[in-house]
């Protein structure tokens, strides 16, 4: 819990990160010495080979925590290259101040975060330190992750708990700490949360006047669903200009596992590119077919089985321990989905693997298809059959599923087949409990439930970390004792070091996964909401907890996520639009179907309506986009203003260059600095870079030499740490891989005395 | 005649336009002599104070018509400028070397006309002349445009004679002559004949091996469509982004009609914008619906009416002169349409100038929609009304029309109401009309008929002229003389004039009905190719030769279109997707009906299978767009490498310049000079602008005062043309509107002496 003690306002000093920019984890449980002191050498050899400074200290069980800092001036020049390409690439218009030595501030920590990040993940032809974490030769580096600014976390939590809706000033702290991709998915449950207002104040008046299954909230529902999903395009879009992320898609540079079949000197840029044919991998992307023909089989099989079982037991099974039978299915079908999932998951990722994208981008946005696909069947398919096969189709084939009787095994007479009614209100119900106690259940299998189990995990955890302490005590020798000695934190970095351990320990965020949760709840209101007038009510009081338990999971739960850019909440948007479209045709067919009895409903009839409610859709659907892009043209054509400002600028420059006779400057060509981000006043942790001069010969100071006053900037305790610890004297980086080398044979010595447990965490 | 004369290969000298940029026709039959002067002084005055050159001549009856020049440096400088501006928007992505006197040299016909045509229609403030033909106080000028290139076109024409395809080198060409407006849709034309052949050679193997609707024909098709759509998408922008004009549109200026009702000045660009609210357009844009419906409405009338009597005489009328009567509603609806669709016309019209759009490209636009609906009911009606009604409900609907015998007026019996049967073939029939018979009757009366009718009115025109002639020979006295002599023209301007004439005459062309006329043949074959699998072949044939007539209608019987520059066929893109779309539907339909016996079609089943199709459809359409962008990714993507090309430039000039210690020159940042498009190795008519220098002071040369050697450019005949007719002396502007004054003087002389008729013509 060592990890969450600093969230208290009065932690201060304890939330200092120390200058660590970035940590890596190498866990060597299961290999031998000689091969773990081979690969960690290499590890700290690539790492100061990239220009980065680092510090080991041992984790939790048989793991080492590599501490890595960049060189200010090293970082600032990274920042600036990473702009100028940016630049080059047209994300932005103006071309940055400088030249090949300049040392740029970051606006936001993200930026800067994001500048660390590639220069440990980079291949080294671009500089990079290339370290991929759980891959080819770095797969035992399990985990690799920036340290959570606990102050500012605090800060936003504290705040939001007070106020009601999100301001664009609290999207540009989460974007300017955790980057776009982050920062996307809170404008959209921010975005999607007030819009769910209108429908959550009609549905209460419907609720009271109207009643379910009624025609005008279903128009009004499916209007909705149309509006908000071409509304929300076009806020993707003022949003990514906003952030100026705008395309960022196309200078992501290439997966390591990417494999080429050729190289092609591009004819205009002169660039190196290397391409995989894209008919071939149009080839290999049909392969989604299959998968998700077996997807919908193996999902499909087991609710469809679960679905008849249920309604065997409940409708038609009359025999002994009816009420405890009425609970199996459900139990079978919630213990069997851990297993068909995680085996789809990985037909998933192989076909992806296969499927040979370019960007880890390209590769996230096909892999969310896949688990859009599986998500769709699992949270969607139950309720469509209550929908659409139980409720209309019950009294034909409920009887049937009275295999007990066919048998001869029914123990008591029950009712003849013509007797048999189905229960109509078994739809609503369902939908009741869907917007309602599901999505509670659901906030605490994502929030709540991971915190106890980290909570306990961290108590036991201590628990056995004492133990062997108590244990290295008891057989202390002489042999021992410098080992022994390595492994006991110095005071003044215990706590930090606790609270690094904790985050080695935490899972990762992943973004994708809240966003789908997000468009399964939208997808819910779009196919049913017309059942139950009070599901947004429902929706929106959710999505209030919802916004702050997933900031709670992101800064407290995991491990801070690598500041990734985007320019939009990625393939779920397809989703919506795809939902939006399908919950007009069901919104139709439920109306037609519930309204009156069911009985009296004709199948030509229903076709009709649900044939007519789809080209409404699509004549809606036209009319909705043409209009909102009309009306919100400026928010688009800001982008063309701002590159005309530009251009303008650049033309006088030459102008005035031209008539005063001064050779116009390549300066001219940029514009106003940029606005920086910072929070409650509070200066970041490190000190401003903006400060920092290159060093006079013009080159970024050599690796390892840090010069002495970017030490001082820090606080004491980050001197400290940076310069070693002070029992061992080292401080050169040849001394950190001893260093190193050292724990990972203490740490042995305890593996192999067998008493500190391979500590492996499934989360 | 005499316009035609010079389209002989030996016409050489014949084909000199004497260097005349524009031509401007000013008609004053119907105004007083007093009113015509003042006008007439002021025309003059606002070109010459653009800094036009002007000539004028007299033209056929009570008109004059103004030759217009803009000086090379002029012109020049007007190119230098406009490139400028792409630049600024973001058209092109270098910016052009030069600095405020730059002088460029036009890269094609097309951009020198674009800027004459700017210097004469932009307002005074935007440094043109404002002449608006047929607007406010221009409204007595009844054409503008430029002469047309006699020697590329014939060229041209002869070269498409012989060969099968256009090449890219044509639509080249036909964009460096007319513009981008028109060379999209010889693009657009040829890419659809093209695509052409894949369901004509299968047409031909289906209609030897399947028959009529077909399930595999059909299906075929209507990928056909979706394919041909999805990839016209990808070529429009492949093509915009060949000839740079992507994005063309937001660069061009305002309508002169265009009424805002606040300026803003946009606070990135620092620009003054003129603003009328995007709701209060879209508000007037909804009277599209009542627009729609009232020429649904008067449109549909007319042809259910047509259609029932024609059904009701050939099917139910066995009266007297049946033979003849068969005719009566097919005569009477030709008729009362000409009627009823300049009625719409007009109230589109008076719809789209009530929208206030801001340019002439969105006005243009909204007036294309409409006459998209116009035409969609007309073309497609009377086909809808024969597969969907008449055969289907024939046996229902056709006795009841028999309301002879229900008045007792029937003249002898007829078989029971039972015994009626439809004719099921009467569909096919139609198609094939379509596709055949219309094809070619539609060519004859786009083509041919104005062709005749222009050689009638030519020589009815110098019948007339003669006669005149002949009354002025009479009638001459002293007071006359100089007037009759100054409306002869000069022996080595005659030719020149009469052709000039000849196209003041001519039509004005509209590429926009040019490109509908296609977008319906492609409807015919979405909506009820099916039927008949050979009308793939019959399009394709016609294509061969619309084609080639659409140019001969461009190049000899229209006026040359300003070259206006678009980066897309427009509207009747969506009208395509529309098609598109309807015609899966109507495809999935017309097989359902048609293929067994219609008595046993039951509606429940027709519905499922046009609901099917559908969502066929949609999936289709969104795979097909997918995998095509996928495919032609490098095509879209060439813009951004183009643009990457030049930011790196840019940044290697500042490396260079801050390594060298040079100043980075601003030139630094243009690359290769463009590449001229010149027609069959012949030098332009005008001598090349690049060797001219801007003058010593740096300033245009002063209106009027024409430098010796410009005039030398050309040929003698082109300088005899600008300094006026010898005989009257006169070479200075201000002479010149005196010799325009005299010309109107005895033009309505004669006007007032009766013996010239009031030449209007009314095409």
């Amino acid at each position: 819990m060592s990890w969450l003690a600093g969230y208290g306002k009065d932690a201060g000093e304890e939330n200092d990160n120390l200058g660590v920019d970035w940590v890596l984890q190498y866990e060597f449980g299961d290999i031998d010495q000689a091969q773990a002191i081979a690969e960690y050498r290499t590890l700290i050899h690539d790492l100061t080979e990239a220009g980065l400074r680092v510090q080991a200290r041992h984790g939790h069980g048989a793991s080492l925590l590599v501490c890595i800092r960049v060189p200010r001036d090293q970082l600032g020049h990274m920042i600036h290259k990473s702009r100028l390409k940016d630049w080059l690439c047209g994300i932005t218009h103006t071309l940055p101040v400088g030249d090949e030595h300049t040392v740029a501030a970051a606006d936001t920590p993200a930026e800067e975060l994001r500048s660390v990040y590639h220069t440990i993940t980079w291949q080294k032809e671009l500089g990079g330190a290339g370290v991929t974490p759980k891959f080819g030769k770095w797969k035992h580096v399990t985990a690799s992750f920036p340290l959570h600014d606990q102050d500012a976390c605090g800060d936003l939590l504290r705040k939001w708990s007070k106020a009601t809706v999100l301001t664009a000033e609290d999207l540009d702290i989460i974007r300017a700490l955790f980057g776009e991709k982050v920062a996307f998915y809170y404008a959209f449950i921010q975005c999607y949360s007030l819009f769910l207002i209108v429908p959550a104040v009609l549905g209460v008046i419907g609720w009271m006047y109207l009643g379910p299954y009624s025609i005008v909230y279903g128009t009004v529902l499916c209007l909705w669903c149309i509006v908000f999903v071409e509304y929300w395009k076009i806020r993707e879009a003022d949003l990514s200009l906003r952030w100026g992320v705008k395309g960022v898609a196309r200078l992501k540079v290439n997966r390591v596992q990417y494999q080429w079949e050729k190289e092609i000197r591009d004819p205009i840029t002169g660039q190196l590119e290397q391409v995989f044919p894209a008919w071939k991998q149009l080839l290999r992307q049909l392969l989604l077919i299959p998968f998700a023909s077996v997807a919908t089989l193996a999902l499909g099989t087991l609710i469809v089985v679960t679905f008849a079982s249920e309604v065997f037991i409940s409708e038609v099974y009359d025999g002994p321990l009816k009420g405890y039978l009425e609970f199996v299915p459900t139990v079978l079908f919630s213990l069997s989905l851990p297993v068909i999932t995680p085996f789809l998951t990985n037909m998933a990722t192989w076909l992806t693997d296969y499927e040979n994208y370019r960007t880890q981008d390209l590769y996230d946005l096909a892999q969310t298809q896949k688990t859009f696909v599986m998500h769709f069947i699992t949270a969607f398919l139950p309720t469509i059959l209550t929908a659409y096969v139980y409720v209309p189709f019950g009294t034909l084939i409920v009887p049937r599923l009275d295999l007990l009787r066919r048998t001869g095994l029914e123990t008591k007479s029950i009712s003849p087949y013509t007797d048999f009614q189905v229960d109509t209100t078994r739809f609503q119900q369902e939908v009741i409990y869907l917007s309602m106690t599901a999505q509670v259940l659901n906030f605490g299998q994502e929030v709540v439930l991971p915190y106890v189990k980290q909570t306990l995990w961290q108590k036991w955890r201590s628990y056995s970390d004492r133990k062997a302490e108590m244990g290295r005590k008891r057989r202390s020798s002489i042999s021992a004792s410098l080992s022994n000695f390595l492994l006991i934190d110095l005071p003044n970095e215990a706590s930090f070091l606790a609270r690094v351990r904790a985050e080695a320990d935490a899972d990762e965020y992943n973004v994708e996964e809240d966003i789908l949760e997000m468009c399964v709840q939208f997808g819910y209101l779009a196919l049913f909401g017309v059942a139950w007038s009070l599901v947004p009510l429902g929706f929106l009081l959710n999505n209030w907890l919802e916004l702050r338990g997933d900031f709670f999971k992101l800064t407290l739960e995991c491990q801070r996520p690598p500041p990734i850019r985007s320019d939009s909440i990625g393939p779920s948007l397809l989703g919506l639009e795809f939902l939006a479209w399908l919950g007009t045709l069901s919104t139709a067919a439920i109306v037609h179907l519930y309204r009156g009895p069911i009985s009296e409903v004709r199948l030509s009839y229903l076709l009709l309506t649900v044939f007519i409610a789809e080209q409404a859709y699509l004549a809606t659907r036209f009319t909705v986009a043409t209009a909102l892009r009309k009306i919100f043209s400026d928010t688009i054509s800001r982008e063309e203003a701002r590159r005309y400002a530009v251009r303008k600028g650049v033309l006088a420059a030459r102008t005035a260059a031209a008539e005063g006779g001064v050779s116009s400057s390549p300066e001219l060509l940029t514009t106003k600095p940029r606005h920086r981000v910072r929070f409650n006043e509070k200066v970041n942790v490190y000190c401003s870079t903006t400060d920092i001069e290159p060093s006079p010969d013009g080159t970024p100071s050599p690796t390892g030499e840090l010069s002495h006053d970017e030490v001082l900037c820090g606080s004491d305790r980050e001197a400290q740490f940076w310069n070693g610890p002070k029992h061992t004297h080292i401080s050169t980086t040849t001394d950190m891989t001893d260093a190193g080398i050292k724990l990972i044979r203490a740490l042995n010595t305890h593996k192999t005395a067998g008493h500190a447990p391979k500590m492996s965490k499934t989360a």
